[in-house]
C-alpha cells in the first residue's frame, strides 16, 4: 500500500443534501481502502455506518485531522473552511452536483483526484479570510469570520442605508445604497459579482468594496490592498444588518462601527494536478460559449 | 386682476419639513393676492394662519381643487400625485431645497412660474402610474398605486428571492436576485437607476423591469410596452416583500402573484414655459460638468 | 394541393456560408413541391440548379415576391430586411446554425414552420427601422437604412469623440465617449447590449441611445419615444465615423450632423405559431440555466 | 536660507497649454528664490526667460535632476512620468486648471506645497508602470511603457476584435469586444473606469483587465496580481491596434502577441502633507455631493 501524504482525513458534508450520503459512503470506503485514519463530522456520521470512521465535532476535527474533504456544494466548503481555517487544516472540495467555484472536483474524477492528493501530488492555494466585528461604544458586540464576504445592508422595508467608510482611519466615502459588500477574492465570484463587482484572482492580494444599488451614480467598486482595516459606520437606516458569509447579526444599530480586516490565518485549498482557476471561471460563467451575441447580427 | 386659468388651488406640503411652512405661507399669500380660492391640505394648515384658506383632507382636495401645488421634495410630489391622480387634478411641484426630478420649480423662480401657469401658459405632461395587487389563490390581499415603481424584494436576512415573471400570460424568465423593480418612466430616475436601469423618457410608453443584483450575469433591464400585464410569482425566498412607491406589504408569501399594470388614469404635471426634461436630467445627474474623467490623462 | 397564402416566394442567402447552399436547395425543393412560384436571389442561384426557380436581384425580388425567406444567420436576415422592407415584403428567418435573435426557425423545424406559414398560420411582428443621414451645411452627404442601429464612433487611434445630441431640436446632452449607439428594439439585443444597454421589447415603441465607454460616469442609456428626430453633432474627434447596420461612412467630419429617425416603413417578420420573443431571449442569453452563481456559495 | 531636500529641480510643462507659461514662470521664480538649481525642459524654456534656469532635454533631465515638477494636467504628468521613471526621479504634479487624478496640487496651494516638499515633508507614493511589446514570430516589433494602460482595440470600421488571453502561459479566456484594456491602479481611474472597470487603490498590487463592450454578457473586469505576464493574441479583427498611454502602434496584425507586464522600475509621486487619495477620488468623481438621486423620490 502506498504511503499517504495525509494520515488522518476528515469528511465533512451536509447530511440533508440529496444523494450526499451515498457519496460520502463511497468516498469513505475509498479512503479506508487507502489506509488513512478516517474521521467523520458527527452530523453526517450515519453515512459511514459499517466503516471504521470516528465521528467528531468540527472543533475536534480541527485539532485532529491532517486534511479535510468537503463533499457537497460551495456552501458546504464555505462552512468547512470557516470552521477549520483557524486550525490550518487544508481542504479538498468534491461537488456532488454541478461544479462550484470552490468545489472543483467532480463526481467523475474524485477517485483520481484523491489518489493524486494522497500521493502528495497537488497544487496548494491559499485563500484569504476576513474577520468582522461590530463595535458599539467601547464594546465588541459581534464577531464573525468570512471566507466570501461581509455584507452590511438595510431591511427590505427601508429605503436605503447610509454608511460612512474609513480605511486605516482615513475617510473614504459616504455611501447611500441598499448595502455594501466587502469581499475577498473568493467572495468576488459570489454576491459581489451579481452586484457588478470585478473578479479578483485569488493571488491578487486585495479586498473589494462593492456597493449594492448605490444612489451616487459615479460610484464604482474599489479594490484595496488586503492589509487595511475597513471601518464602516452606520449613519442612517432602519433595521440595518451585517453578515459574514450570510451569518446575520440582526441587532446592528445606527452609530455602530463594523470593523473588517484580513484574518490572521488563511485557508488552504488543495487541487489535483492540472487545476486551473481560469478554467473554473470559464465553466461557471459560460465563457466557453463564444459568442453570446450573434456576431453576424452586429 | 387677471383672470386665472385655475380657480380653486390646493397647497400640499409636509408640515415637518424644515423651512417648508414659511414657504407655504409665502406661496399662499401670493395665490390669495392673485384672487384664487385657496385650499390647504389639513396637515399643514397651520402654515397659512391668517390667510383665507380652507383646510381639507387630500381626499376632499381631490374633489374640489382645479390645481394642486406640491411644496417640498420629490417625495411630497409623489404623495400628492398618488392621492390626486385618480381625480385628475394637475400638479405643480415647487422644491424648497435642491431641485428634484419632478419638483422642477426652484425658490428663485416660483412667482414667475405660478404667474405663467395661472395665466394659462404652461406645458402639460402626462405621467403613467402603475397599479399593483397581490393575488393569493382567488383573493386580492393587497393593492397599491405607484408613480415610481413596484418593488419585490427579500428580507435583508435572506440570501435572495426567486421570482417567475409572466408578461400577458407569456412566461418571460425566472430571476434569482435581491429583488425586482417594475418602474414607470418617472421611476426610471429613482431606485431603478441606482440598480443600473436605463432612463425612460416620460413619453416613451414603456415600463422597465430592473433586477437588483441578479445572479444570472447575462440578465439585463428589459423595457416592455406599457399596456402589458406583468405577473410576478414568488417562487422562493424568506420574508419576501412588495412595495408600491415604498408603501410596503410585509405579508407577502411564497406562491403569491404580484400583478402590475398601468393604471386607468394618469397624473398631469404642469411646467412653466421653457421647461426641459433634459435640462432636469443634466442638472440632477451632473451631466453639465464635462468631462468627469480628465481627457488628458487618457 | 393546399392553397398557399403566399404565391411568389423568394429565397435569400449568402452563397459563401458553409452548408447554406445545401439548405437552400432542400428548402427550394420543399417550396416547389408546395406549388409556390420560386424566386431566388441571384447571388445564390447556383444552390437551386435543377429547380424551377427564377434568379433575380434583391431589387426585383422586392417588386415581385409576396414573401421572402432568409436562410443563414442574423446577418443574412438583416441584409434581406434592409433591402426588402421598403417594398413591404414579409420575412421568415431560417437559421442554418445556432438559432439567432431574429432567425428563429431551426433546421429541425423549418418544414413544419413553413407549412404553417404557407397555410396562413403565423404571427406577424412589425419591426421598426431607422434612417440616418449626414448633413454637412445644407447638403446631405450620406444616407443609410438600419434595422439594428446607427453608430457614431471615433477611430481606434483617437482618444474619444465628443458629440452633442439634440432630440426634436431640444438640447439633450454632450457626450465624450468611444461612441454612441442609436438602436431600435431589434438592435437592442445586438451591439447596444454589449455596451450595457437595456433590452427593448419589439412592441415597446422606443429608441435607445447607448454610449460606449462614456467619460461621464453618471451617464446612462436613455430610451426615447420612437417618433423623435435625434440629431448628433460631431463636436470633436479625429477620424470620426458613422454606420448604419455596420455600413460605414468614413468621411464623417467635425461639424457634421447625423440625423436619425424612424423610417417611414417597417419590416414584418413572420413567425410560426408558438413563437415567443421571450423564449428567444432566454435561449440566446442563457437565462434558461439558473443560477449562474452558486446559490449555496453565497 | 533653508536647506532644500532636493537640489536640482526640473520643470516640465507643455508650452502650448493656455496660461501654463505664466505659471511656469512664477514657479520657476519661487524655486530660484529657494536657491535650488533650476532645470527646464527645453520645449518650455521660453517661460523662464530672465531666470537662471538651464534648458535640457527630458533625457538629460532624467540624468541630472533630483526632482521634477510637472505643471499642467494629468496628461503632462503622464508624459513626465513615462520619460523620467526609468531614471528614478520623483515627481510633483501642479495642476493649472481643475485638479487632476494625479496632479493633485492646485494653483492656490502650490507655494506651501513646494515649500513643504523642499523642506523634506511629503508623502512618497510609488506607482506601477507597465511595459508592452508586440511579438511577431520571433521578433519584437514594438515596445512601449505605460503608466495608465495598454489598450488593444479594433478599427472603428470593423465589427469587433477577437483576442485570446493567457496569464503566465495559462489560458484565461477568449474575448470578442471592441477592445481590451490592461490598466495599472493609476490607469484604473482613466479609460478603464469609463469601460466599467473597478478602481484600484495605488497600493493594491494588481492589474485589471477590462473589456470594452464585450459580446459575452457574463464577462467582467478581472483583477490579477501585478507580477504576472499577460499575453494577448490577436485572433481576428480588421485593422487592430495597440497603444500604451495612447501611443498607438497601427501595424498590429492578426497573429501578433501583445505581451504586457509590470515594468522593472516604478515612478514615485511626492505629495504634500495631508494628501489623501480618497479625497482626490471624492473630488473627481463628485462623491462629495450626496445623494445624486433624491432620497425622497425613492
Amino acid at each position: 500500500m502506498k504511503k499517504n501524504r495525509f494520515e488522518r482525513v476528515a469528511l465533512v458534508s451536509r447530511p440533508q443534501a440529496e444523494g450526499a450520503a451515498d457519496r460520502v459512503g463511497e468516498i469513505g470506503a475509498f479512503l479506508c481502502a487507502r489506509g488513512v485514519r478516517l474521521l467523520i463530522e458527527e452530523r453526517c456520521a450515519d453515512s459511514l455506518r459499517g466503516l471504521d470512521a470516528e465521528p467528531a465535532s468540527l472543533e475536534r476535527l480541527g485539532h485532529e485531522a491532517d486534511l479535510a474533504i468537503a463533499i457537497g456544494g460551495d456552501g458546504t466548503m464555505l462552512g468547512a473552511a470557516r470552521a477549520l481555517a483557524p486550525h490550518g487544516i487544508p481542504l479538498v472540495g468534491i461537488n456532488h452536483g454541478r461544479l462550484g467555484f470552490i468545489t472543483d472536483i467532480g463526481l467523475d474524477s474524485w477517485r483520481q483526484a484523491l489518489s493524486s492528493i494522497l500521493d502528495g501530488h497537488y497544487a496548494a492555494e491559499e485563500r484569504t479570510l476576513l474577520t468582522a466585528r461590530v463595535v458599539r461604544g467601547q464594546e465588541v458586540v459581534w464577531t464573525e469570520l468570512a471566507l466570501n464576504d461581509v455584507v452590511v445592508n438595510r431591511s427590505s422595508r427601508a429605503g436605503m442605508i447610509e454608511l460612512q467608510v474609513h480605511v486605516d482611519d482615513l475617510y473614504m466615502y459616504s455611501q447611500r445604497a441598499d448595502g455594501l459588500i466587502v469581499a475577498t477574492p473568493t467572495g468576488s465570484t459570489a454576491y459581489a459579482l451579481s452586484a457588478n463587482g470585478p473578479i479578483l484572482h485569488p493571488q491578487a492580494k486585495g479586498l473589494v468594496l462593492v456597493p449594492v444599488a448605490p444612489q451616487s451614480l459615479s460610484n464604482r467598486p474599489i479594490v484595496l490592498p488586503d492589509d487595511v482595516v475597513v471601518t464602516i459606520r452606520v449613519v442612517e437606516g432602519r433595521e440595518p444588518r451585517v453578515s459574514g458569509d450570510m451569518q446575520v447579526f440582526s441587532d446592528l444599530q445606527v452609530g455602530d462601527d463594523i470593523v473588517v480586516q484580513r484574518a490572521a490565518f488563511t485557508t488552504t485549498f488543495l487541487h489535483p494536478p492540472g487545476y486551473s482557476y481560469f478554467a473554473t471561471l470559464r465553466g461557471k460563467l459560460n465563457w466557453h460559449e463564444l459568442p453570446h451575441l450573434q456576431t453576424l447580427q452586429r
